[in-house]
């Protein structure tokens, strides 16, 4: 599997231990990673911190030129809250583990030019649908449904 | 004024105090802010935390039927990422203190039939003018353009 992928499963991974919702991500430069995160809101009781704005907020302040050389790999497809923020610092890449268990903005990130591939990973869906089945409040808490 | 816009604007003057870029934010239920903040790009070195996101986070979890009786006061027309948060949680309603410095995502957030307000306050156009003249660089970081 690709290493960042990966990566960002590990994350999703780390999150679940802490009694987290299990989404993950990583932002990578030239083979390099420059910021990791997880979904935070049970761990930090915090509403924003998806996993994806978690790597983004890890990876700290970074000049627009750099943005435009990542690519972001999270574990599920970006709801609007991420899908945003990837348009705003105008990361041109997302490489989403699966999108079966929700789907995100995909249509209005490649509307806006971003290059999505959908690799849809066993592994990222089992890890999802086993926390929905166990936590189906929480879930629809994170992404705004109840 | 809005007491509620005066308290994003009271916001935005705390960041501009902080050193920070002077954009605040409340949330608003009901007549009670539920949670208010301002943009801590500078003050904590967090790409994510844009006005509207920090009093989103300090609101801290919410169930999705307290969003949707709520309204966003924001100092600057919100960026495509917290345009994402204010649709991902469903908040209807949007004022915002002026879009003269900055245009974000209102079509897209009309289009999805948020509620839209500008006031042109010109006491929100003097923060944000000012410190874009003193702080070029800083301001087109935080909007993802250099």
């Amino acid at each position: 599997m690709d290493p960042f992928l990966q990566a960002a499963i590990s994350e999703a991974a780390a999150g679940l231990s802490e009694g987290g919702i299990p989404i993950g991500s990583v932002l990578v430069r030239q083979g390099i990673i420059l910021g990791r995160g997880h979904n935070r809101r049970m761990q930090q009781g915090n509403p924003i911190l998806h996993g994806e704005m978690d790597a983004l907020q890890n990876a700290g302040r970074l000049p627009a030129h750099i943005y435009r050389e990542c690519t972001l790999y999270t574990t599920l497809s970006p709801c609007p809250m991420c899908s945003g923020a990837i348009l705003l610092y105008g990361i041109p890449r997302v490489i989403i583990g699966e999108n079966q268990t929700f789907m995100g903005e995909e249509e209005l990130l490649k509307s806006r030019g971003v290059q999505i591939e959908v690799v849809q990973s066993p592994k990222c869906v089992d890890l999802m649908r086993r926390f929905i089945e166990a936590n189906p409040t929480v879930w629809n808490e994170d992404i705004g449904e109840t």
